[in-house]
């Protein structure tokens, strides 16, 4: 099974050259879905970490599969608003555009070891901003794992030092 | 290990005289997020589907790891403007204010059985949006599926006739 057929591209979306990947056909096939979350588990087996933290929404259907198979903690980051206790926030660059983070000022412990997790790594901005987000809790970033890396944009010189895994190279 | 321990109430959010079921605390938690998703399960094993639907963005944590643990495929259902491919929208009413919901358009299957997730049942006006889309799309709803249930907001009234199945009633 060849997970990249299920990965469909779509030209000028969310505006004109961006070619955006579509990850619903992998979502909703039984075994597809099932392989990825699989395929990327066992890339992490032999990390040490206590939590995966995700950003909205994409990230949260992998982020929370992940958590459940491998007994992690869970930590989601949400766009402004969306969180209702203290919270802490990172503003930053992306592919198209600007942005803004929010996590929960007592999701991560100090010293806690988290994996970051993205559906798609592309400059590596949403990246670098999770990461700023869990040293600013005190957390340390063992790995930032991806399901589709976007090699053309070159986002390992973007983040250079860091422990990166992907799944599909593009 | 009693669940509702781990869901934190916080008041007059998003709006004033809302109470606010902020789940992230259970998330955060191996265990007890462990215990939600296996205690869902648990409630769905006799069911015969073959999708989940769940709507962006807390929908997605659960659903994505349900998914995965009984081997059904995952369709995400999101605000407007974040799908990419040929989308059916629903337009409905929840507990503060509107909102509308889209799906693509070639998500479900003639004929196909989904069980829809949230996290929190509030009026059920969601999950009769959510209903309603995999309708439009010629599938069948099975069973609404919710971590929490607001039951002092009589949701079962409003959603007379459909199988609920929560795990956690407030």
């Amino acid at each position: 099974m060849n997970l990249r057929e299920y990965i469909r591209d779509i030209p000028d979306f969310p505006q004109k050259g961006i070619i955006f990947r579509d990850i619903t056909p992998l979502l909703r096939n039984p075994e597809a879905f099932k392989k990825a979350i699989d395929d990327l588990c066992e890339k992490l087996q032999n990390l040490d970490f206590d939590l995966i933290v995700a950003p909205e929404a994409r990230g949260f259907i992998f982020g929370g599969a992940i958590s459940y198979k491998l007994k992690k903690g869970f930590v989601p980051v949400r766009k402004p608003g969306k969180l209702p206790f203290n919270i802490i926030s990172e503003k930053y660059s992306l592919e198209y555009g600007t942005a803004e983070l929010q996590m929960h000022a007592d999701a991560i412990e100090k010293g806690q070891k988290a994996i970051i997790f993205d559906d798609v790594l592309a400059t590596g901005g949403t990246a670098k901003a999770l990461k700023n987000l869990v040293e600013k809790s005190g957390g340390e970033v063992v790995a930032m794992v991806f399901l589709i890396e976007l090699t053309y944009l070159n986002p390992r010189d973007f983040l250079q030092g860091e422990e990166i895994i992907s799944l599909i190279k593009l």
